[in-house]
């Protein structure tokens, strides 16, 4: 099965998901890439006025989003390309150890790319949820996914 | 030395990395968290028609950015506490394994976090360069940086 731009209409909506964070792994992520003391220690999160105690990074959270999508468009077939950009980003809630995360996303515009004919950009608003049903990424994504061949 | 937030005013700019993009590190991230054809092989890569060759994940080249920035702020003292999110993320070109990135900062805005006043917010937009000094990624992100104790 494959789901090409033209099978995206503007309104689609999915469920996807879901990933438990690993506290190992949240501590490994931010030692690769955001060393910061909230992402590293208990000590360190308790600490913070805004965690409490030890969180993931917010990369980290959009890198495990990554995954549930990636999962999920291989399941239902989507055609992803790539992606040119996102006009927002933003971790309304933190996303800690042991929390269960789901997504739900809906195609916000489409539209065919001028410069390569073969790829159309979905504009997809994307809701990671945790196991409280509290949001804990927003995103808003340009994607590139290829068009139905003729 | 602690940069705090009455430190880092608008206009205040910065330049910081280098970081070298490991081929294995791009593959071992990519089947981690994006696994998609073109940013897991060579042949993948080959038949994406935006990349060419096998690319980094952006995710990745977001991540490796904040190494870069936490690398530099802990050298320079800057007491962040974390992010609220970003208004803009893109790629306007591909990362390659070998490229060699840098990124230059620019204060643009700066308010107090009402909220928790022990805090303030900064809005920096960072532009991360490869080694032929073309933008690979744009960000603006609202960073939450510790205000200076009275």
């Amino acid at each position: 099965m494959a789901l090409y731009f033209e099978d995206l209409l503007v309104g689609y909506t999915d469920s996807f998901g879901s990933i438990t964070v690993d506290r190992d792994e949240v501590i490994a992520f931010a030692t690769a890439y955001d060393p910061q003391a909230f992402h590293l220690s208990d000590e360190g999160g308790a600490a913070n006025p805004i965690f409490g105690r030890l969180a993931a990074s917010g990369w980290h959270t959009a890198a495990m989003t990554m995954r549930m999508a990636i999962d999920h468009w291989s399941t239902i077939g989507v055609q992803s390309r790539g992606a040119a950009g996102l006009e927002e980003l933003s971790w309304p809630k933190p996303t800690y150890p042991g929390d269960t995360l789901r997504a739900e996303a809906e195609v916000l515009e489409a539209r065919p790319l001028t410069s390569l004919p073969d790829l159309g950009v979905l504009k997809v608003r994307t809701i990671v949820f945790n196991q409280h049903d509290q949001p804990v990424m927003r995103q808003i994504a340009n994607l590139l996914i290829q068009r139905r061949p003729a």
